[in-house]
């Protein structure tokens, strides 16, 4: 008998001890376990932990034949799983749990004051949820544990890019995370150079709630260089990850971080990305979420804002070029009217008219009448009536309401437009 | 009897003479008198003409009670115009039909070479029908007939935007027009300043066909300051306006002279525009006409792509940021292949994964050895498996496609991820 048969049996039987107590922190403890036996977003062992609960599934995995048992177990939940999908499963998991490792893991975790949040407690983020059999296990958080949460914040947006940022994209972001910071909206983001940390900069300097979401463990920031700006979002926001500590970030954690990115905001935004950037996969997941997704148009010349024009032309996103549009996307009170207001109204098509001047969507027959008429020399209603190609009752209708509103001036020798500045 | 009573005597007895002849002269004739009469998008003189034929109507037009004519006339067509409406109509037109300003008109046009096109002519632009009962009466043409058919050349496009060009929006339209004449693609614009200019003069450097709408008459070049550009258009393209010879611009033609511009073409785009230009008007025509309309989008920073980024966000363009993208939304055999063609796959939700790096878009499992490989030490199948939190069957069936591939090799004591530059 291994160590790792030895602490799966000794913590089996704990696990029983307590299993129909449903006490907090045996649940906890379950997934804990659990998100130290798969990846992030495993889907199978999302639908175990759906069939059989948290504690279910760890006592499962964690019996001496976890084969036979999570066949008879799933066998009573109704089979959303077949043998196959679980047996493989087992093959992912088994070798990975290790007591030792997890016990490293939690020492770690408490030397660096980070704190396990799970679906059961008050300020696990709701959004994260909506993954399903992809949602996190449990989360790993350093700083305010309610900085994700609904209570704590009213609305929360993603402001994402590319770690190969310009200085117009660095510009952008400062000012949509101030800007966002003032309407109430708290910055979710992945901690990364570029886009990401001008977001949470930013956001720190307004004074704004902002969260970093890290694909390693949380006891180690990555990147390294910005150790001290993911310090100062301990302080004042949150650094979170599903992974336990001492995970190393991987490309495949990177990506999975993504979707807990677009998961736990109202909205996704792309400052500035690169055709490559991975903030497109950020995009995807918060379009497959069915989530709002916005993007910053840039330069045409520009390839670090190739992606954005990629989500725009090929994947709807909505065009969002400062704070009140992206608060707006997010559905937030901090946006200011709608984007079809009656402000600016719709370029017209050839039954309408709109200006491209001075005076904006003016009826066909006023700018008609208006053409017709000089500064200088009055005319006559004839006159104008045969200049706009109007009759002499609709110009007299129209010269009624300009006389009115000070545009124009009637002389005895006939009408004039007035000078406007 | 004044002068255009006399006149529209002798004209109406001129077109009743020859009126079962169909002779294209006289349609001609009489398409060019209701020209004069009407200003562009007359839906009232459209739906007479659309009535009675262009011949009926100049013929009722012209006799000495029109309006009985008129109402006799409309009523045998069965109604699609009722007698207040026409009344109405012939207090617009009566005074303007003035037999020696047309005779100016076409000695003018004669002297300047400028001809007359009708829906009749082969080489009549049949989108313009589209715009029904909006549709101009007649156009007048200087230089190449043929630059505005169908048969003439395969496409066309129309590249338009703001006076008020910044150097990011000219190199813009330098490229795509240039880029579009390289594609078989005719470019339609307004002749003005800035974006519209630039768009011409990149058509003549490519040695393309390129044609200017108008808003006044065809003999007087306007803004005077592209009187030479204007000429070179007309020795390789067509300059063109549906005003007779000695109409000046006025807004009111301006907007209308835009719908013709979006209804001659197969796509609209909007190159670089604030939010007031006249451009958006045009863009406006084209979705009215249900045509494909593009929007380049430029800085967020810049007011001068505001318009475009309206556009985007607000009106469905579709944003287009090369000469290729702008061939493929005008359906043309330029388009190099779809914007959603394999070689560029969507951003993927969390079912799936996309790599923001060198290996676009491999499978989550590919991904996941990748990452549980080493480049320096070999490691053993089951060490690879509990790395990437797969089964040793999964990990044994990527690993053979990637040694296949030559992405890792296997060595006695493990497998190892090649180096790669």
């Amino acid at each position: 008998m291994n160590v790792v048969e030895r602490s799966a049996r000794r913590w089996a039987t704990e696990l029983a001890a307590v299993r129909r107590d449903a006490d907090p922190g045996v649940v906890a403890f379950a997934r804990a376990v659990l998100g130290t036996a798969a990846e992030p977003g495993d889907g199978v062992l999302g639908r175990v932990i759906a069939a059989l609960g948290a504690v279910g599934a760890a006592e499962a995995l964690l019996e001496r034949n976890p084969a036979e048992r999570l066949a008879a177990a799933v066998g009573e939940a109704a089979g959303d799983l077949d043998e196959r999908e679980t047996a493989t499963g087992l093959e992912r998991w088994l070798p990975r749990l290790d007591s030792d490792g997890f016990v490293r893991t939690l020492t770690q975790a408490t030397r660096v004051g980070a704190r396990f949040l799970v679906p059961e407690d008050p300020e696990w983020p709701a959004g994260v949820d909506e993954l399903g059999i992809h949602a996190p296990i449990g989360l790993w958080v350093r700083g305010r544990l309610g900085a994700l949460s609904r209570a704590g914040q009213a609305r929360s947006i993603a402001l994402v890019g590319a770690r190969a940022a310009t200085g117009y994209g660095e510009h952008v972001a400062m000012e949509s995370a101030a800007g966002l910071v003032d309407r109430g909206f708290a910055i979710i983001s992945g901690g990364a150079y570029g886009i990401d940390g001008m977001a949470h900069r930013a956001a720190l300097a307004s004074d704004g709630s902002t969260v970093a979401f890290l694909a390693g463990g949380v006891d180690r920031f990555y990147p390294m260089g910005h150790e001290a700006l993911l310090s100062r979002i301990v302080d004042s926001g949150a650094v979170v990850s599903e992974l336990p500590c001492g995970a190393a970030p991987t490309k495949w954690r990177f990506l999975q971080r993504n979707r807990l990115i677009a998961a736990s905001s109202d909205a996704t935004v792309v400052l500035e990305a690169g055709i490559r950037s991975g903030s497109l996969n950020t995009a995807g997941h918060a379009a497959a979420l069915g989530r709002p997704l916005g993007a910053v148009p840039g330069p045409v010349t520009s390839p670090a804002s190739a992606g954005c024009h990629r989500l725009l032309r090929e994947f709807d996103a909505v065009c969002v070029v400062d704070a009140d549009q992206m608060a707006e996307l997010a559905g937030g009170p901090g946006g200011r009217g709608g984007s079809q207001s009656s402000e600016q109204s719709a370029p017209s098509g050839h039954d309408s008219t709109s200006s491209g001047g001075r005076i904006a969507d003016a009826p066909p027959e006023v700018t008609r009448v208006l053409d017709a008429l000089s500064t200088r020399a009055p005319r006559e209603l004839a006159d104008v009536a045969r200049r706009a190609g109007l009759s002499t009752t609709e110009v007299m209708a129209v010269l009624g309401d300009l006389d009115a509103n000070g545009v124009v001036t009637r002389r005895p020798d006939g009408w004039r437009r007035r000078r406007t500045s």
